[in-house]
């Protein structure tokens, strides 16, 4: 975690090798969500075309198109029953029960969530995505592999460029993962963060 | 990451060592956010009084009171350029600089994120904390320290009970952490995950 920093500046001759982006997708599809139910979906581009169109959504930041692997992670632009049924034909299907032993959990969720809290589902979906991201940055840091978490981008636009609203999708966050470029200046400054004291408290 | 699981039942009996809940507590101090502005106080909560306080508020989940650590992510109500003079303060305290030569960059913050995303900072704030959540079940679970993250509680009471309100914080998530019971049945439930190829795709 101290080595890790939001990469400015990344290796764009540098590759993520095959077996170690394998940890880092595998990791991300372990991320914990409310009720296990992964709202999300995880685009990883390689392509340059692609990652071309996107560049001028994303500010221009160089980090889009000079990273190894660009992930994307969207969310459903409308949760909902269907996609609890998904979860819960899955949960079967890995359990080896039949879906039907769990229609009061199916009921609980269509009532409590996508019911009582149909207000604020694009919300809950967005905060999932940020466990993933905060999975992801941990796990990459582990790996010795670089990122640059990004807020700031035209999702709109980059939905349109990932084919997103069609499927029912939306960006949430960005993160361009890679190696640093040894120039990068960011990567030997001294890291801000709050004293321990400062930002925990004991009771 | 296969090994954890959202704790049903934790071991009243075990408590986290000393020197593990230090790991975990630098870990979450070194929590990656938006523009490094850390929005978020962690409050470990190890007082029986305060957690049989909150419990009737977490819809009687027994992990508040059971686990070793309860933790709390705060966040602050109304994040200000207040907050962004706070972050320039120890920027440049931990770089060695003046505090003037950040002006530029403190300007940015509140012309393009205080001012700008005015109406959105409550949800930033909060999925900042997410990230703060997803890097900690991570470490925790690196560190085989169990963990149940939970959105399911009553803000308005836990700020009560923690006297938040007058601090300008308010509670954003939980996660009681600590050591399964070895009568949890969740502990031996497979894994429900989507299929690798379902959640990530490759452009």
């Amino acid at each position: 975690m101290h080595w890790r920093y939001a990469t400015k500046q990344f290796d764009s001759s540098r590759r993520i090798p095959d077996e170690i982006w394998d940890d880092i997708e595998k990791a991300m599809v372990l991320t914990p969500s409310s009720y296990g139910l992964q709202p999300w979906k995880f685009f990883v581009i390689t392509d340059s075309k692609v990652r071309e169109e996107i560049l001028p959504y994303a500010w221009n930041q160089r980090q889009v198109v000079d990273c190894s692997h660009l992930v994307v992670i969207a969310r459903p632009t409308n949760f909902g029953a269907k996609d609890v049924d998904r979860f819960i034909a899955r949960t079967a299907e890995v359990r080896g029960v039949d879906a039907d032993s769990l229609a009061g959990f199916r009921n609980m969720l269509v009532s409590q969530l996508v019911e009582a809290m149909a207000d604020h589902l694009d919300d809950w979906a967005v905060r999932q995505c940020y466990i993933a991201l905060g999975n992801l940055m941990t796990a990459a840091a582990l790996l010795k592999v670089d990122a640059c978490p990004m807020e700031g981008f035209v999702p709109i636009e980059v939905d349109r460029v990932l084919g997103l609203p069609e499927r029912g999708l939306t960006a949430a966050v960005m993160c361009p993962m890679g190696y640093r470029a040894s120039e990068d200046r960011y990567a030997a400054l001294p890291k801000v963060r709050y004293r321990l004291e400062d930002v925990i408290e004991r009771i």
